[in-house]
């Protein structure tokens, strides 16, 4: 399936030449330009495209790969340039689609709880154009990614506990395919049994199907009530059970995220707060006055039940701002620990009932080696992330990093878990497929893949390439 | 695509015959076993297999399928044959593979709120096998349906409003491929970001990309309070615009079920009720004492404001059994009012804003045809149904019927929204197939189809058949 690679000079410069003509200056071939695209925030060495086209619409999008198809040139989306796993790498040149610039918000049914927008509208964006209609998009990777990227690469975050990922909140997608054909998935209906899900199948494909150029979603009243709460566990162990019995209890609970004892240090140090220096649960709850009482009641009883102390609450939405953000700085946090340091990220997510002994194992397995690698996780769902901070440049570094992650892969396979919960496939993790899904269903995306791409010029090398 | 046409005589004997060797008196090709297998529970006329297999494993399912793609041979996969649009004719013969015996529990995960089935296991076998946890499957088609083919038909029914159908319930899925490679799809985790969708994929593709042997799925925590309700409106906009604030509004309801005017008169008949000849809904609330205290204050402010009137509540298992007996009973209240007759039934789903909409102008084409169709619905998703009462025989009596659907499919279609919620397309909606999705999205279903069944031997004649 490595046809690209054939590609000659000629025939790059030739599709750029054509591009130059449809879109003049909105066409870039600095070097400045092509090596900002040829990466995402990952350890992964840059691969620069050939050309970058800033594209304005779905016809545009389309133009450029029916171009690219007709010269069997790659194709690589890019939205916000935040991926994980070297999704965004060039590993064969071709044509970078920044879609950074469809960043129109097409129409929100406010009745119907749903909107539409252009891929390169970035969560934050929606939610302040959401601002006065009382309506919000829960979810929150951190960053403040691409609608695109997200729905891409399955995104998901603190929210999905109560919300679901992009799988459960994409109703309906307009793709670019690989021959460059204009195509629709899915309606504004909330379910469907009219034929196969493409929406989900586009959901996760990385860009390795098409290009996603508009997303409908689903939208969710905000609640009349939301309420912070930061919780100190004695270990790691019992702020995870606290989480289980949450989950199983079936307690609404919008976010439950576990910081570790070696992240609030971090976090104190960073923030210049006085949180104490253990396991701790960040947590918040939606929903009316008398249902957020209760739902703070019984996880107070709960987790008083694993060693709970120190709650302290915020329902203001400054307090609860100021909460978050000492949770969302975390990854600086640990950036200025080890300065001049980078982040190497990884997650996995395992059933709920592995996921004390996963996350124990893991400290375990980071307490034996020479690394700072705190651990993060949105543990109501199971998935848990590690920050490994390493020097760049410090191959022998990378390669302990590289280890650990493997190690803690494998941990999460062994216990029915997935390689990676939010982050995707990318390049990074290639090598775990056929571990979790078996030779059989690889072949089965192998065959979807050339089916719907059969030049393999949509970003190559990546998802399905093991 | 139709090679399995040119199927000869002596093939399909070939294939029989091998089967009896390996499956001796588990293989009929008796007539009323035939027959029995040659439809579902919809008007098509049946189209009876070559053979009946009564599979007993995963293994099993593989060698069929084996065998028959050796031959050419069409397989159809039969649960508890309910589909409603023509599934499980065989249009080409072939080997029907009866997954009934395929009934059994294989694992359940309390702590992760999940479970491990063979296909053949129906909803209710498994929520009794439960009965002692805590636990419950919510999905809830009507029939006592095999899990299997509620997964291959993405499957909902009255709890999907707050739980979601099949396609969020399913975590993972043993798929036989045409080919008869067996394949693992999804893991336990509840998030995954790693690959392509097959789960999604695989459910909703009516048999015919696989055979579906086994399912994992989410359950749910039994709530401490359920409280049911029945409540009438001075019409169907009303109870609809009832139903619609209460969505908009955030409550969890669990059921929120509209049954019309002409429906409620058949029960009142049919079960010796006396419930008001309204349009009605049926309502279900699932939470802590408190929580379903709230959810129903709310709801009753709601609906009084769209002149709701005589409402009366159910919170004892035996008052809320009767209650939603009369509610399941409908069908049968309406074959009732039409002795010797057979319903067409059809369903759409809308965006909730459409929704009042759709369902007043269908009754306006009702009341103008000589139908009795009376109307009963899903309708916090935005899906309702409609119940053709027609004499079996009388051809211009299924022909207006047909036409009526056709209208209600084109309302929907031109809402927004799809041409079955539930029900799926099988043979009899394949002809809105593509007004529903364009031709671009139809070609990559026919691609995906094409590549993973090149020899179109996987339930032929259905779902992307168009």
């Amino acid at each position: 399936m490595n046809t690209a690679v054939k590609l000659s000079q000629q025939n790059r410069e030739f599709v750029i030449d054509k591009l130059r003509n449809l879109f003049g200056d909105r066409v870039s071939t600095v070097g400045s330009v092509l090596e900002q695209h040829g990466h995402g925030e990952s350890w992964h060495p840059t691969q620069p495209p050939d050309a970058v086209c800033f594209v304005q619409s779905t016809e545009e999008v389309s133009q450029v790969v029916a171009l690219c198809a007709e010269a069997h040139m790659p194709v690589i989306a890019y939205g916000t340039g935040t991926s994980l796993e070297g999704h965004l790498q060039a590993v064969n040149g071709g044509v970078c689609i920044d879609l950074g610039q469809m960043d129109q918000i097409l129409e929100v049914n406010n009745e119907d709880l749903d909107c539409r927008v252009q891929a390169g509208v970035t969560r934050r964006q929606l939610n302040q154009y959401l601002r006065d209609t009382g309506l919000f998009f829960p979810i929150d990777p951190g960053a403040d990614t691409s609608i695109g990227g997200m729905a891409a690469t399955r995104a998901s975050g603190t929210n999905a506990v109560r919300y679901g990922t992009m799988r459960e909140n994409v109703l309906a997608l307009t793709v670019v395919t690989a021959s460059g054909e204009i195509i629709h998935t899915g309606t504004r209906a909330r379910k469907s049994a009219a034929g196969y899900d493409l929406t989900r199948l586009f959901v996760g494909s990385e860009g390795t199907l098409g290009v996603i150029t508009e997303i409908s979603l689903r939208l969710y009243g905000l609640s009349e009530t939301i309420s912070a709460a930061i919780v100190s566990f004695p270990d790691v162990r019992s702020a995870t059970n606290a989480t289980i019995n949450t989950i199983q209890m079936g307690i609404p609970v919008a976010r439950i995220e576990l910081v570790d004892q070696a992240y609030m240090k971090a976090i104190n140090n960073y923030s210049k707060t006085d949180y104490p220096e253990l396991d701790t649960l960040f947590l918040e709850f939606h929903g009316t006055r008398d249902g957020v009482a209760e739902q703070i009641r019984l996880f107070e009883e709960i987790s008083s039940e694993f060693g709970a102390s120190d709650f302290r609450w915020a329902e203001k939405e400054e307090d609860r701002n100021q909460l978050w953000r000492a949770r969302h700085d975390a990854y600086y946090a640990g950036l200025a620990v080890s300065p001049g340091s980078k982040g190497y990220l990884t997650d996995v997510c395992v059933p709920i009932s592995k996921l004390a002994d996963c996350i124990v194992q893991t400290q375990q397995d980071i307490a034996s080696s020479d690394l700072f690698a705190p651990i993060i996780g949105h543990v109501g769902d199971g998935n848990f992330h590690l920050s490994i901070f390493i020097d760049p440049g410090d191959d022998a570094m990378l390669e302990a990093a590289l280890k650990l992650d493997q190690r803690l892969v494998n941990r999460a396979l062994d216990m029915g878990g997935t390689c990676t919960g939010e982050h995707g496939i990318g390049m990074g993790k290639l090598k775990h497929m056929r571990h979790e899904h078996g030779d059989g269903a690889i072949e089965v995306m192998k065959l979807i893949k050339h089916a719907l791409d059969p030049l393999n010029i949509m970003n190559p090398g990546k998802t399905v390439d093991c």
